[in-house]
């Protein structure tokens, strides 16, 4: 033990100081500026690293762009059905999901930091465009206001994105599944060929839409869309099975296309009662800047739809970017995806976009077809691009059951009851937040789904504040460590002693509980210690653990003091953190409990309670003696 | 050190188990069933435990009772001025406030756990009610309507008194200071004899509504006012010169009523534009059981006006008993407070009575008339019961202005800069709380400042969970110590290892801050060291202060250890609490990352790196040889 070292009871930090520091530690976790400050050539250094897109093309060659290429290229073939198909998802004219591949993958490629990510646009958060703004404004009655509306949301949704990152796994897990169920079985509508539907999305009504409309099923389209569904999968087995085949599955929902139209062309299909995408024309995006619509009328669902899809899209592009990046032992930079994403989609509403993010399937593909960079997001913009000039007219004959075929052929895939399984067995409050997003999505709607999960995670956070784990602690014989009594059973304690371990924070909406742990603590180990009355005459509470604390529970602590005092026991701080001890010096706590009573190590603190208990006993044995 | 001592992977405890004792330590953190277990008499014992009033009674004697009867009747000449005063500040008939101290008392005495407690009504939730269900009813419009409301309101607040208990300090002190200044200026109408005023609460408000009505001033009505303000305040002064005369400030409000009262009736003070409190008919409380309305229309404004109430009467009442209680070395349960709390609103609310809680002044003079037990409550009931069966008709002639000035002077004793200043001292946020809840209360309306105050409050705590700290640590020289490096300044590490200390929880909301933050200390260390690559090659992560984890927080922990596999860095976990070796478990990555990885104490951990260190060194060595 060093005798000389001390607890440090110097004065706290000034205001401003602690302020900034704060302030950017909430911020900028990552301190992006500090790298900058004593380095040459200091505002290229910040341009290469608030723009990726300067740190990677100045080492560009001309091998790289050979993958690339042949990367782009796998991934416009399957842009081009899944823009198609998601745009009709979200009740827009399918060549806008055609505009959404070209604009918003050059804003990536320049901005995001992922080699991997491949940019489209994602049927969950289409349908749940359509959802939110379908309730305002029916696509149906007035399709421009609508569109304009869409535009309008994607704005928001880019500006949010460059402020959110608040998503649990459980919660994107649950509400991913629930989409997935709820998309499949809005597909029976193009695969049953139906006319009349429900426009909203919970399992009961689509289902009773899909049954109680049976006269207007039509066996031809259910036969072709049944038959691309199973060659889909069949495809997609072909790649579990061998991963090599990738490409196969890739290019399945192209061929799809491709096979639809030409059947559609030459069979004549409308006459069969099977449906048509129809309108597809020529030419590349043209602005919409002059279409967002920030009228107050229809603010509130503009914005709500930005907010959740900005938060859905943003979860799903980050983590789908990490998990590829893990793979490759590479790093991605939250806050420049967030950045990205948002740029992508502000300037793809700008442009008669829609919502894009990073999709799982689409960004699998891209990493298998062995992109090297970003510029794979360039040459599939470039393709779609020469599609947009040249060939769009001739995806007019696409049949709407191919497109149900390749939207459940994906959904499939989005149903991780795995995962599901894995979140019961650890940890059921993840799963019921999962349940929750999975079951109110199945069942209710999209947003009450969303947000009956969002909100069970954020009241147990609460609920973690409002009781922190406390515990107590023993030492473990023949070594100084002092460890959980109820974790670690031969932990033993002294007598006359104890040791608590408080959790942390310390803050009003906890307090009272701590106190009232406290003294629950007292009178369980005075039983246990058969019901001598006072047994306890030392209590110790390690406060290493507990990183902030407010003036309320300041003023429990003063309050637990005074109770122990009235109980002449004696109450000792252990290891007080920084921000702890400047609050106790700043409120003159410090001077009630004395100073002599914080002590830097439990082991400390011991020794100066078997001091005192002996000098007493001495004492006592004395007065023994006497009389 | 122990070598035989290992790290505890026992699987955990069944969900059931583990769930009953969450449940049993959120909501019983007292644990009050305990006791109760192994004795006999058991049924006595739980009696005696829930109703406090069957623990004190056995024991109860006549010369107890004398101190008590002293202490009753002086608290019932304050409960009478009282009572009439805050009545009229709920615009509610004055013969409510004396009811209000004939039954609720009772109720308390039986299940209150606090000797000194005097049961009354209270100015600024007087206030809130009136404010609150005036918005909806206005009291002029339908007296009997907006009667009835403030039962049921009363009534809900006794629900929510029996669940609540979350209001910061900081919040208390600002909304009380705030209501102290609004509840004060309002006076002004009483004083000047103002016959038009407004509803409103805010500041700007009602000094608008004071000087626009100058042609309506008394100068008889003020003249009288500001005396009775001068004798109040100086008894006052008188009082905290020397404490003993307490009493003398005890009874200036009675002095003043029934000054006022014989002025009044003998000077026809009515002829010279001083109002009078008019109608109290003799009788005791009528049954109110039938009045209370619950229909839908109004019971957004009664319930609200009960959950606001509940908060802020429970948070005075408990904090005012506790810090009494304290003074005499007695303990206060908060959950017995909630319920007396609660059950004596409900049975008010059924017997005509409005909200009551504890008030401090009232407590205070029943402290220092020298009451013994909750006998003192009882007392006073018995008193106001002859009042209201005798003399009640007597106070009728109370003029306004009498009890303007008791209000007032009874208001600037609430506004407690001292305790603004300190938190300003000692904790801005808190400071910011406490403005919050003072300007919102006193510029824009008692409830949106309570929510403002509440609202700040919750954030930070979000903050707190989204930003926990973390700190690098080092060890003390010629100790076991290893402290944070920032606030021990000579706590030193040690080459190519790096510690860091985790804050607790590691949650979905703070998991992408502490996976940037571990990869930020590691990249300033290596900055640090001059620089040189790969200079770290052992992370070793304290857990000990990690109380929980969810699932997400378990993916950013394997995600933490990929990227440090990457960069060669080997990851070590020291102490994981109970809860968290379970999930990491349950979840493999006890599997992923090793068991051998996994330490009890930092000194076990850094000898196995400096092991793995040397023994890299020396093949280092040994290759230079052989090269």
């Amino acid at each position: 033990m060093a005798e000389s070292l001390s607890v440090n009871f110097s004065g706290p930090k000034s205001f401003s100081t602690k302020l900034k520091s704060k302030c950017k530690e909430t911020l900028f976790p990552d301190d992006p500026f500090k790298q900058f400050r004593n380095e040459k050539h200091r505002a290229i250094k910040a341009l290469q690293y608030f723009i990726p897109f300067f740190e990677w093309i100045p080492n560009y060659n001309l091998k790289l762009l050979r993958y690339d290429v042949l990367a782009g290229i796998t991934i416009t073939s399957l842009a081009i059905p899944q823009g198609i198909s998601y745009a009709k998802l979200a009740s827009i004219p399918p060549i806008i999901g055609l505009y959404s591949s070209f604009v918003p993958p050059l804003v990536y490629a320049v901005f995001g930091s992922s080699k991997h990510l491949a940019v489209g646009t994602v049927a969950a958060c289409s349908l749940l465009i359509a959802d939110t703004i379908g309730q305002k404004v029916p696509p149906k009655k007035d399709p421009t206001l609508y569109l304009h509306l869409v535009f309008t949301a994607t704005f928001f949704t880019g500006i949010f994105q460059t402020a959110l990152d608040f998503l649990s796994h459980s919660t994107i897990t649950g509400f991913m599944g629930g989409t997935a169920i709820i998309i499949c079985l809005q597909q029976l509508k193009g695969l049953f060929g139906l006319k009349h539907f429900t426009t909203k999305t919970d399992v009961v009504s689509v289902l009773h839409a899909v049954f109680s409309n049976r006269k207007e099923w039509r066996w031809e389209s259910a036969v072709i869309g049944i038959s691309f569904l199973i060659f889909l999968q069949f495809t997609r087995y072909l790649k579990n099975r061998k991963p090599k085949l990738f490409w196969v599955s890739a290019m399945a929902p192209m061929v799809t296309v491709v096979v639809g139209c030409l059947f559609a062309y030459f069979a004549h299909a409308e006459k069969h009662g099977i449906q048509i995408v129809g309108d597809l024309r020529k030419g590349i995006n043209p602005p919409s800047i002059g279409y967002l619509n920030f009228k107050s009328e229809y603010l509130t669902v503009t914005v709500k739809a930005g907010i959740i899809t900005a938060l859905i899209a943003l979860a799903e592009g980050i983590a789908i970017a990490r998990s590829f990046a893990i793979m490759q032992n590479e790093q991605i930079d939250g806050n420049k995806e967030m950045i990205a994403f948002g740029l992508m989609n502000i300037v793809g509403s700008f442009t008669s976009c829609y919502l894009t993010t990073g999709p799982f399937s689409k960004t699998a593909v891209n990493f298998n077809a062995g992109c090297k960079t970003a510029m794979s997001n360039v040459v599939m913009s470039f393709c779609m691009m020469l599609v947009l000039l040249f060939l769009a007219p001739l995806f007019s004959y696409t049949p709407l059951v191919a497109l149900s075929a390749i939207i459940m052929s994906a959904m499939f895939g989005l149903i991780n009851y795995e995962e599901a399984i894995l979140l019961f067995k650890v940890d059921k409050l993840d799963f019921s937040i999962c349940m929750a997003a999975f079951l109110g999505v199945a069942f209710i709607s999209m947003d009450i789904g969303l947000m009956l999960s969002v909100g069970l995670a954020l009241l147990r956070t609460l609920i973690y504040v409002a009781r922190p784990a406390t515990c107590k602690l023993g030492k473990i014989s023949d070594s100084n460590l002092y460890l959980d009594t109820e974790q670690y059973q031969h932990a033993q304690g002294f007598p006359g002693i104890l040791i608590l371990q408080l959790g942390s924070p310390i803050y009003f909406a906890n307090c009272n509980y701590i106190r009232e742990r406290v003294l629950r603590w007292i009178r369980d180990e005075q039983v246990l210690s058969n019901s001598k009355p006072d047994v306890i005459e030392h209590v110790l509470l390690d406060l290493s653990g507990v990183s902030t604390i407010d003036m309320t529970g300041i003023a429990a602590f003063r309050e637990i003091l005074r109770i122990l005092e009235a109980k002449s026991i004696k109450m000792k701080l252990i290891n007080p953190r920084i921000g702890v001890m400047d609050k106790m010096i700043l409120s003159k706590f410090i001077d009630v409990i004395g100073k002599d009573s914080v002590f830097l190590s439990i082991e400390d603190a011991i020794d100066a309670c078997r001091f005192s208990l002996q000098k007493e006993k001495h004492q006592n044995d004395l007065s023994d003696i006497s009389a």
